[in-house]
């Protein structure tokens, strides 16, 4: 932590029950900043007590939205070592966005300098029990104050944590996804493959008419045909079709997951018949009613595997592998997993090992 | 100011010269604002000193983006007298905008009430030179301090103020506009017809790549099939072709500019033809080389009126109306313009004084 300034907080929080936490409320007793002013650059990296930001009403975020965020997990393994899966693709990911936003780069070793030194403050926040983790949240914001529509000339870069439970704690569900028809997540020359705070904004009122009609989330198709599947909810989609697993291809409207991309390195390790690829919700409901739709499943860093028990597009319903897990959906869970919490080997060196 | 809290600013700036102002630089002593809490509604509308906000790291409107605004302008007239140019169509956008992003609905005759008692405190800030405004900036975003992906439970709703100089300190001056082939603003199904913070935050790489390349802005095609014209920069879009005027229609992707709308009154009470439809590129192509294009002009808040003097599309340049101003825009400048400063008779009923 050679350049990173330090102040401890003086008043330590109780730890929670990880058993009691809900995702996403409950944040640890530091926070990493980093500001950026033009002419300057990134400086100032610090690790000071959590506690709430200061920003003028004319701060460009609350205006233009330039915002982008990454996430990311700590996890424990049963020898006590805390561990991060693969910080550098959010390092990369991170620039990416920052890219299609306007807002500066920022170097990816110093990105996973940071993520770690604060994870390394912060390590007895990492919660053991199985399933748990320490949620990482690193994002960048524009704060100069002005309300000319262009790119801000201040950003703060800050990464927050939040212990998070298991996210299954009874066992894995399949969930009801519906196919939407109305709304569109996002269209090539958009900003689809961008982790934008606007993605997210506009994603909301289709998932709160999923969740009236019963459904868990919302299989997006592409804004320009209306006919291809993109993702569901926020998180990949994978198809197993016939013993072929496919995914669609990265086309300028979807988000590069890192879980998807790791999904992919394992499949074509095990000799899965594995395809990047346009897939029609057409394709997918003819291989329904053919028997040959065998898994559905989404990947993302919350879930890992999140898979589809039944599939609703318009007057359609699909039920998949009788509305159980199916079995690759079960070995990929099981198999990053257990490489996040070091019960299986990992042999794609894709951990990365606070304090080494 | 009935219902409305109070609270003096004691130390007021020194008002700046209405000829030196850059948009939206300069803050006035007070601000406007409510907050909604999810089971309370909105509440506690109060008048205080123009101050920096205390936000949680985890304020939602850094993560997912819940963040909507309005603009709109308050004008001196000669007599002294301060106005607004309908405010009412703003207040009736914001809850358009609300309700596409998942925030609570605000009453609308409550938000007039708000912003004219924000400018009733601050009228002196209203600068009197010709072009010069008040310019004031409603806007709403997520407070809640929460990571889950869902509408926020709290929010903030607050109005500055900004005087602004004049936008054409050297008379109407054409702008150069390249049409964009690679970035797309919004699709169908998507939130271009909402005035949220994602729109302009995706719109900033395309708009700085136009400036790289000597143009003052981008006109946006649609993201369907790249054909048809949406906006112009963030301003509705208008041509006069062989006598005839046509805009984009509301199709869902384009935001109902206030100023398309005072425009589209105009022109039908003048009995010029006008309509709004479908307009692609091919079209303003065609009728340029026919010598029918004789007027494109952009409107908004800020320019009410920019002309376009040069149009590039691919390898295409159209001179329009050999790069001057065109006279039916200069009309529709006057009278707008002429309108809200009180020299041209409201006929009707736009403006609202301040005090009445």
């Amino acid at each position: 932590m050679s350049s990173i300034r330090f102040e401890q907080n003086l008043s330590l929080k109780e730890k929670p029950d990880a058993s009691k936490l809900e995702f996403g409320r409950t944040f640890t007793d530091h926070m990493f900043l980093l500001d950026y002013t033009e002419g300057q650059g990134w400086h100032d990296p610090r690790i000071v007590p959590y506690g709430p930001f200061t920003l003028d009403p004319a701060a460009m975020v609350f205006h233009y939205g330039q915002a982008i965020f990454e996430g990311l997990k700590a996890f424990r393994t049963k020898e006590g070592k805390v561990m991060l899966f693969r910080p550098n693709k959010n390092a990369q990911r991170l620039n990416v966005s920052n890219e299609r936003l306007s807002i500066p780069a920022l170097d990816e070793d110093a990105f996973v300098e940071y993520v770690k030194a604060l994870v390394e403050v912060e390590q007895d926040w990492v919660p053991s029990t199985e399933g748990t983790s320490l949620y990482i949240r690193p994002y960048i914001f524009a704060t100069e104050p002005c309300l000319g529509v262009r790119a801000s000339k201040q950003y703060l870069f800050a990464i927050i944590l939040s212990p998070v439970g298991a996210y299954y704690k009874e066992g894995i569900h399949p969930v009801k996804i519906n196919v939407e028809s109305e709304y569109v997540r996002a269209v090539r020359g958009g900003t689809g493959f961008a982790k934008t705070a606007g993605n997210y904004a506009s994603s909301i009122k289709a998932q709160e008419e999923a969740k009236e009609g019963g459904y868990a989330q919302v299989l997006w198709l592409d804004g320009k045909e209306h006919k291809y599947i993109e993702e569901v909810g926020s998180m990949n989609m994978f198809f197993k079709i016939g013993g072929e697993v496919v995914t669609p291809e990265l086309n300028g409207s979807i988000l590069a997951g890192i879980t998807r991309d790791s999904v992919l390195h394992l499949l074509k390790t095990w000799g899965v018949p594995v395809s990047e690829r346009k897939i029609s919700i057409e394709e997918i409901y003819t291989a329904s009613l053919e028997g040959k739709l065998e898994e559905a499943f989404g990947t993302g860093t919350a879930a890992v595997i999140s898979p589809v028990g039944q599939l609703h597009w318009n007057e359609h319903t699909m039920v998949i592998n009788d509305g159980k897990i199916g079995e690759l959906a079960q070995k990929i869970y099981d198999t990053i997993t257990g490489i996040q919490n070091g019960t299986v080997p990992d042999t794609f060196g894709w951990n990365v090992t606070i304090g080494e």
